[in-house]
């Protein structure tokens, strides 16, 4: 008999997520209960769940209905991140697996990443912009505050799933790379080929620093005035995760100032207001969060979610999906209220 | 006794290309006959070329003073290209050797060639202009017409210097790699893992095209208006070498109707004429002329420059600048007279 | 105050995995509770548990101890795999982490691996054993039975910590991998760049055959006779995990016929009768057990322990050992009685 | 009409060298005269040269014969280096290209020196002959004198054609390297990520030590017996290019005294006497001169041979042999006399 699996993706469209291949893949696999792109109306959910034995969806809106979920093993979030209302103490105790889609991100947003920091070094939109306006300087002229990646000293806040993603790229630069992750042991960090330093010190050395730290309770605005401004003068900050790791006005400012380059694709409300001046300003560019929404990429978030289904029914471990870990779990922090990716 | 090096850089300054740490090695090594940022007046460089073992140069403005270069062993063109009106058979039969040093270009180059690929198929300067102008759309409604270099269909015109720059940049996002280029062997080709097509082939099958071909004779607007009507929709053409490959009108409508986005750092005449309709083009990423005069990369020029003289002052073959070729010499081109990289 | 750890690595030596940085820095990071070279005496270990955080031990030699270990948070295992009498229930029950630092194998049995698959394809220790009997052949005249392992097909039977320690060492030979793994899904392995295959196709299509499936109550003798005899001529059979997995004797025979090559750093009984007829076969190498456990890989461990420590102390997940999981832990079994390593 | 191809490659068989589909290339491609294992008769040859243009061959065996070869381009040596009694002077000047195929053994070359590398360090040879002689130690007692590759220092005699294609297979063991080599600028090699530095340094610092230099009027015995005496204690010593570079006598007593391990390919004269007491060394691999004739290798001669043949029809220069420099020419010396490969 078939394993049941609920399919309640709410905000992600089915066939956004999953390839027609993997939808059909799926329905071989596991009795698919709803999959649907409409919200699974609560009394339905309520009423299936005791029998089911995998949910797949985006956050958790069912409350307490987790105590009736007796055959429940897995909980497959699709949003990017882990569920945050989630009774985790629950799972772990219940032994119900709590599994995100969120490396079925990395790697666009990785290569987004790696788009933006060669775009600010470069002045690649910055130079578009003045070709439009007809201002542009040619040759050497137009290089006057550039650099390569090459050689470069880099730093990562946060080595994550972002950051393992990114790691492969930076690679064939050649560069040297740091990283700052208190939750990451400097052991773990050397055997990767990286040198794990302080913030401070990633801050000041770094002629690219890439932030892809995730939102946590202890991370808010971690990124201060004090350390924006030990930026060397004309790196490239590269803001890739959320804005909430950052003191975004002090940012604004000293970008506006010309202490560093800016290159962001999230910002602290979004949509960005229309005035803010962070829009003007030259040193900067700007993205409307879209470094992790390629219809491209986000078929793999479905197919991470068929093949981690198909060791489920095989009695393995499931691979591909991240596990929440206790340690985590409790640490995570909503964004979501302001940044849209997950609601 | 040191050899003598008459080091007339013409339009390269000397400290654009030699570190001071290269100077002084330069120094060291061999005699350096002038050196200085203006050109060597005409009466002085035929006073000393008899007793010069090698020129550094910007091209060949001697005409025939190379019969009384006695002791020429090697004339060394810091410009990008090969001297154009140098007698290249009196070269081989008295053994001088011409070299450039376009292999110094390939790093910056490449390294402007993926940001210009990944900002166009992921919409990074046009996004910006949108954010810009308050016209942004977030997450999945700004990203409708996007898509990722990885695993993608590749396709290089032209694998030169550039090109084998380009190459390790490429390999960490899985992308298989077509080249057309009638200079090389299948052979050779397949070995460094590229597959070899035609040119018709390359264009329609590619979602990824580098045009990374030097200008010669042959090629002159060899991508025709039927060439380039075979790319695929949206797929992202990057303009790397020079426009003299290219009928750049026929881009410029194909571009303008949306059929395929155009990323270029080079065009027909430059400075570009103001109200050229290329500047208003939506789908396009527009430089003028950058990727290949960054200071950082421009050092490397007068590192292989020293390098090179060590190895002729040990007796050895020079390694890192490039050994013009029988079969080639006669092929290159000029385009200087529109594009003022090497005039 | 410090949280408490009792080591208790009994067969490994302190100093053979911790080095004396390692052991101060874990003396610093935690009270360590024993810590010698003797096993802990049973009365003291019971003593000490109920205040213990973690245990770092050699297998799990106390029984029903467990119920009384009232603040244990981890079990770290030094033997290389998994202790077998654990009972993993209450440990999943209780979230007592069980882990393993059989990853720090990984780099070691890779190297020596890659080492067999090139002494038998090349005949490296059979070339070195004709010399000393003064039978060598020169040249070609010595390469008959010789073939590269650039190029070639290549199957691995198991992809866990030793197949991917070994993976990056064979990209750089332009190999083919295809894998098979019951444990995994096929999305999984095709992410890795592996082709997921039947163990017939495997064992059938495959120049190279590397064994590194951990032993199971599932694959006891799983490569059979008949599996055997579909190795194709010359092919070579790389043994690295245990010989649990193989029929020996049918191995041994296949070899002593000249149908293929075995490259094997297991047996069936350790130390091998002096008798055994695989000692003479021209077309084996022969290793005994010393894939493993080399000094400089040994100290691996250790560090891996420590780090893992620290994360604990941190409040974070381990990230160098491996953790046990419940679909996985009951599969383990026991090879311990005939092969020494981990008892 | 096609160009005409003398193919008389003496020693080595034709279809050792050229595929089924490279001999069907050929000939489609050119007018090939002889092209039979037998060596060309003396009169034939001379009658045919005239009007030949391309000679592949093995060695030059045809004295004065090059003056009458009026149509002459090029001059392909099949044999693996460099023809030593050719009149280098009369070609440069006539501009006929001396091509090798020598860069067809360097993948063959070094793969075996790997193999050879981890066969001492692991003592993978050693092992398997105490296990034929029922003497071998099982797990750490069988492992007092190893140690990985992984994280070591190795040092590489001469970064020519063998060792570039080394280079690849040792990144993945996260080695530093560092290189002698005096045909070469510091600067190239540090651009290939290499550490120059001198024979003395070398040889004190490396746990593993390279020797791929070509033999060379300047390099006979270049490795004496006060420099082997550098070597670190049970260092590993790999000799694969030829015993011309190395005081073998001292070598031979300092392994038989236990300094350090020898792995070697070559030796002084081959077929080595039967009473050499390296023979008996246990701290010795040995090899018969076979890392460079493998059959599934020695096809790449000829691939390269048609691929330049192909260039030179197409009025392109070749890409895949490589072509004698006239600085080089001179030194390269004659190892044939003593070993076989070239002869």
């Amino acid at each position: 008999m078939k394993i049941k699996v609920i399919v309640n993706t709410s905000f992600r469209r089915m066939d956004e997520i999953f390839s027609p291949a993997d939808q059909r893949r799926m329905a071989d696999l596991v009795e698919v209960i709803w999959g649907k792109d409409e919200r699974m109306p609560a009394a339905d959910f309520e009423r299936a769940l005791p029998s089911a034995d995998v949910v797949v969806t985006s956050g958790w809106h069912y409350g307490d209905a987790l105590d009736r979920a007796e055959r429940l093993k897995a909980i497959m979030d699709v949003s990017g991140s882990f569920p945050l209302s989630l009774d985790y103490e629950a799972c772990y105790l219940r032994r119900i697996r709590v599994l995100s889609a969120a490396p079925g991100f990395g790697r666009q947003v990785a290569e987004f990443s790696l788009g933006l920091a060669i775009d600010a070094a470069r002045q690649i939109s910055y130079g578009d912009r003045l070709m439009r306006r007809g201002a542009e300087q040619y040759l050497w002229h137009g290089n006057v505050d550039t650099f390569l990646l090459y050689d470069q000293p880099v730093g990562i806040i946060g080595y994550g799933g972002l950051a393992r993603a990114l790691h492969p790229l930076l690679l064939p630069f050649g560069v040297s790379i740091s990283v700052y992750d208190p939750w990451l042991s400097e052991g773990y960090l050397r055997r990767q080929g990286l040198q794990p330093v302080s913030l401070e010190e990633l801050m000041s050395s770094s002629k690219f620093i890439f932030v892809m730290a995730i939102p946590s309770v202890e991370n808010r605005a971690m990124l201060s005035r004090e350390l924006l401004e030990l930026i060397q003068p004309k790196a490239v900050l590269i803001l890739a995760s959320r804005a909430h790791v950052i003191d975004f006005d002090a940012a604004t400012e000293l970008v506006l100032e010309g202490r560093f380059k800016l290159a962001t694709d999230v910002f602290p409300i979004e949509p960005l207001p229309a005035d803010h001046p962070i829009r003007a300003a030259e040193g900067a560019t700007l993205s409307a969060h879209r470094a992790g929404s390629v219809a491209q990429g986000m078929v793999e978030l479905g197919e991470m979610v068929v093949d981690d289904l198909e060791a489920i029914v095989k009695g393995m471990p499931p691979r591909r999906l991240q596990m929440a870990e206790p340690e985590l779990s409790m640490r995570y922090t909503s964004t979501r209220a302001k940044s849209p990716d997950s609601t």
